[in-house]
């Protein structure tokens, strides 16, 4: 290290010192950052080094400085699994000498000896290089130490770049600094990043009251969820379900002989966590569905539960894998003082951990052989976080297109601990989040570094657990706003239906945010085509979703201000294939190649919502324009995708006025470029 | 780490992922907080421990939850040198059960088999405990498993605290979570945090004009030093001066006959930078003016500058340690197109590297034989970081008492890097903020974290090298106003004398920030009893210093908002002990125990400034009164140490005018407690 003189710090991405790999998807880019400098005013030459962890070759990117010692380059991930990243950096002697010369050129004072030190340095470097490289640098070297020469022709030649940009190949090893470890980037396919979730009860699916569905049932709703633009259908557990202490309707104690149980309540005597509940279908069938569903762009997710019931087959062939207590029985799941006895939790600090996880690895392995590539797992923060980093590394290693949802609805560091070790996605606090304020702040904390690198959102306003207040008391624009708030916060989101679309409201008492008659307990019949569905602008509004790129990354989340507090507003931009954030601006600056009446690179999507369900709202809106890539003298078009209405403004101030009872947003696409004279033929 | 269900994240005080020593000073407080969670509901502990870097042995103390699942203990730093801390966690399940039986004995559910669980958990820990405590927890194990005796009884057993500390000693090692590796804090002594510096030319501190001062004229000088309350006297360079390419007044080229040369071209035919100018005279004056400045309380501060003229018996004695340019003569300094050929670098890029550093280092130590403990270093930011990090770690090794001082003013990142390394205290650009946005701006980044964990910044309204044009241009106010920042913003401060005390303020040309004939190149001599001297006004300032402990520390420091842009108003709190901003809030909130009419703990100061030197400025104040621990009905008194003026005020708002004619600032001391009818002796 001592003669080494730059040094390297605070390189991103990196996540916990780089303990933990950031994340992108397939086809985006990843900026990388770092602070190089050396002592005194060298000039310093950076490279940003990286390998896919299938190859053994790093690939060098020369870095670029970008301000206050900040320096950048990128590189685009092409292949899933996982990258390597790190910088380099030295000294560059002859960029130096060449910076100098050319001061000394300008001031007039340039002498014989200055042009001598640059043919020495470049005769140094041709040392290092190979043959070729090595000729063109002496045969340089040469022509600016030939004093016969013309001084001015030779100051010239010290400009050129191309043999500045060969030179720079070769840097002495001995003042090259190296960063000390590589960090890593995870890269998953694009679901990752951009999904929409149906979530449904396939025992709930039969079209007639009273019978209880099946995947068969489940199929023939397919085109249901994907007239509305899911893409991912997500299903509770799907096992054989306990008797033992099975809970009744409403979660009561004593269910009757009738009432099916909670599918969480995993495992009897017909099987486990690689059984099928016998009344929903066989594995066949299961696959049947998957096929069926792949047909329509749709994903099956399951749910993986880390739980047993008392007759769960475990709890006999591994006895081990349980807490005992003093009387020998097992220990069931408890808050105290609230008690669980249909559930047994697996005891992790069991001696035999190591084939309870194996076990339990091999429970995804199985459905993954079914063909299911996303998993949804219930409640992963009661499980030791050491588990799910060695799980989800060693399902990846072999399938790094497998997608795990991480439902934590917990602690804020838990939750990020969890997305950091490898969940893909993960549930968030976007249910309790209703105000501007609120919606505000979380939103704002999600976008920004550390977090925007490794916790992905999935947004749901709903789920079998939650029916917020807010969607109990806000009637039907309570639902519509919320999923204009999912549906374009969140590039990833989803509902659990139809109990969304059919805007379910009843909770089991007041004060409670659990559904009467929920269906975790109890088989419901729906009439999916009641004339107040909100299907229609579900499907609206996940078509805006696939039209406009910028609502399918979060990174370039960006609030403005309105002058109202129950109206928000906030926009996206950018490509579905960039970094977000960092290429914004390069995004929204973007001028149109071809001439029509909207530059294709100004992907950027402003929403304005009210917030408040029950009254007419409005106030005066103030766009960061600059944010936009719209200039301060700019007239534009904004076009709400929900309503088909066109609106020309200019400047950054317009007023809005959002009526709940008719449509509580607007998710306007900004066209930047008007026509003008200028596209008129015989202009000029 | 399989059973481990522990994680420990972000501890702090952290400098660049631990690479880099946090920085305290002697008798400080280090709070350390960490992020400590495991999964699910148990309870986990948590230990901070640490040790000296003399002692093997970990000294341990129990960490407390502070929210969000955020802990935080403290430890006292008392000797110097380095310190390394780390956190250990785990889950304690003893814990979790007296939780949880806690909470089913309040909900009657409390059964015997709880408590024979407790009663298990006290066994196994019992086997890891020595004979004493193992004897203890067996005896409370089979009380709270005795079925015979009374269950309420029982319940109450599992609460005692003793029984638990004794426990809590004794975690399963194997599922203990131990951070990755140990962080540092580096702990110097009080003047590095504090310190009041003078810096003055010996050869112009001659009492007659026109002869040339020596150590002994520096000798007389210190009672008037002294009783400007200054504790560090900062010398520039000793050493002979080259005479090759010396430069005459004003930095001219082509010195005359009597011209002294500039003290940092340093070396001559009679020695370099071991030795000592002859004019200034000898190794024994100069240990006498240290000894005499030590009576005063005053250390004298030496000036290391590694750089050579032509004379240096280095270039002789070691040829290697320069660079050669192609025709064998050695490169002087450069900034194209400027060239300084009376100043030769080290080439630190040479093989002989080691040698070099080693001689280098040899100078730092030299003078420490000498006596010296503070020096200050000229353009550290010209020589390679980890040379600085290799000298200051090796001299202060063996000398932890040794103060460093960075003397560069260049990139923030490059000022940063030097400061993580190892400096003591660094310039900074103090000079160049002179409005309310960018001293608010600058110090506000300075106080923080991390920078406030490396960065201890010494404030400089003026250098030999600097005279800002605020002070060029703003007169006797701008003097007045830049002193009382520089003392109250910075704990550390200095000024270069007598230029500031009598307000020198001639540049050498108009533009320039360079003196008019500056005592670089040329003997002044100054008349340090002139009446519109600001000696008074100094030793004023300096005197509150000392008596304030809120201004020996930087961490306290608060912006207020007022309503004026010419006027800047902030505050610091706490004792001199302090982690400063971690126990700003206890500080504040003390209550005297000794009834006087001024709570001892409540050391609070609030400076309000006009930055307009020209023009009466007036506004008003709005107090943030929760940080100065003033409720918002408390009256409170603010005492101007500068004009001994008392003003009750009472509530957030209140009025300030600024006569900068008059004084252009006041240092309040905060007097929170008001004597009321309470303090009355009859009263009760």
């Amino acid at each position: 290290m001592s003669k080494v003189r730059v040094v390297i710090e605070n390189i991103a991405p990196q996540v916990d010192c780089g303990r933990f790999p950031a994340k992108r998807v397939i086809g985006e880019s990843v900026a990388v950052e770092a602070d190089v400098f050396a002592d005194g005013h060298d000039a310093v030459a950076a490279i940003l080094l990286y390998r896919h962890e299938g190859s053994p070759d790093w690939i060098s990117v020369p870095m670029t400085p970008i301000g206050n010692d900040r320096w950048r380059a990128a590189f685009a991930v092409k292949l899933l699994g996982r990258y390597f990243y790190t910088v380099t950096a030295w000294v560059d002697h002859l960029e130096s000498w060449r910076h100098g010369l050319q001061k000394k050129a300008d001031a007039g004072v340039a002498t014989e000896l200055d042009l001598q030190q640059g043919a020495v340095l470049a005769l140094s470097i041709a040392d290092r290089a190979p043959e070729t490289d090595a000729r063109s640098l002496r045969e340089w070297a040469h022509a600016i130490g030939d004093a016969s020469r013309d001084q001015e022709e030779r100051i010239a030649l010290a400009e050129s770049e191309t043999l500045h940009e060969l030179a720079s190949q070769y840097p002495d090893a001995d003042i090259v600094c190296e960063h000390e470890s590589p960090l890593a980037v995870h890269v998953d396919r694009e679901r990752a990043r951009y999904s929409t979730w149906y979530e449904m009860f396939p025992r709930s699916a039969a079209s007639e009251a009273g019978r209880r569905g099946t995947f068969a049932d489940v199929e023939k709703l397919l085109t249901y969820v994907a007239s509305m633009g899911f893409d991912v259908l997500y299903l509770p557990p799907i096992h054989p379900i306990g008797t033992t202490e099975r809970k009744g309707p409403n979660n009561l104690a004593g269910a009757g002989q009738d009432d099916p149980g909670s599918p969480w309540a995993i495992g009897s005597g017909e099987g486990g966590h690689k059984a099928i509940h016998r009344e929903l279908g066989t594995l066949e069938d299961f696959r049947h569905l998957l096929a069926a569903a792949g047909e329509l762009g749709i994903e099956i997710a399951l749910d993986i539960a880390f739980q047993t019931t008392p007759d769960h087959p475990y709890v006999k062939e591994h006895p081990e894998w349980f807490l005992k207590r003093p009387d020998g029985t097992i220990q069931f799941a408890e808050n105290p003082p609230k008690q669980y006895q249909d559930i047994y939790p697996f005891h992790f600090e069991t001696d035999s951990w190591n084939p309870l996880w194996n076990e339990l690895k091999s429970v995804i392995d199985h459905w993954i052989g079914a063909g299911v590539r996303i998993f949804r797992i219930d409640n992963p923060h009661t499980k030791p976080f050491a588990f799910w980093e060695w799980l989800i590394t060693e399902v990846q290693r072999p399938h790094p297109d497998v997608i795990f949802l991480a439902e934590a609805f917990t602690r804020p560091k838990v939750m990020y601990r969890l997305a950091k070790l490898g969940f893909t996605q993960s549930y968030n606090y976007f249910p309790w989040r209703n105000t501007k304020r609120e919606l505000t702040d979380y939103f704002t904390e999600l976008g920004r570094a550390p977090v925007c690198e490794f916790f992905r959102a999935n947004l749901w306003p709903n789920t079998p657990d939650i029916l917020t207040e807010y969607l109990q008391y806000g009637g039907r624009a309570a639902f519509m706003v919320r999923l204009v708030l999912a549906a374009t916060l969140g590039a990833s989101y989803g509902i659990y239906g139809p109990a969304f679309e059919l805007m379910e409201n009843r909770a089991r008492e007041s004060g409670s945010e659990e559904y009467l008659d929920s269906e975790k307990y109890q088989v419901r019949s729906w009439d999916r085509e009641r004339r107040d569905s909100l299907q229609e602008l579900i499907a609206r509004v996940n078509r805006i979703r696939r039209d406009n790129p910028a609502l399918q990354g979060d990174r370039s989340l960006r609030f403005h201000t309105i002058d109202n507090e129950s109206l928000i507003a906030y926009s996206k931009c950018g490509s579905s294939t960039g970094n977000g954030g960092e290429r914004r601006g390069a995004a929204a600056h973007g001028v149109s190649e071809n001439g029509a009446d909207e530059a294709a690179a100004a992907d950027c999507v402003l929403v304005v919502a009210n917030l408040d369900p029950h009254h007419v709202q409005s106030g005066w809106l103030q766009l960061d324009l600059a944010s936009l890539g719209i200039g301060p003298q700019d007239s534009f078009q904004v076009h709400d995708l929900l309503s088909g209405a066109r609106f020309l403004w200019r400047g950054p101030r317009n007023y809005i006025a959002l009526d709940p009872a008719h449509s509580p947003a607007h998710i306007f696409r900004i066209r930047r470029r008007m026509r003008t004279e200028r596209d008129f033929d015989y202009f000029m």
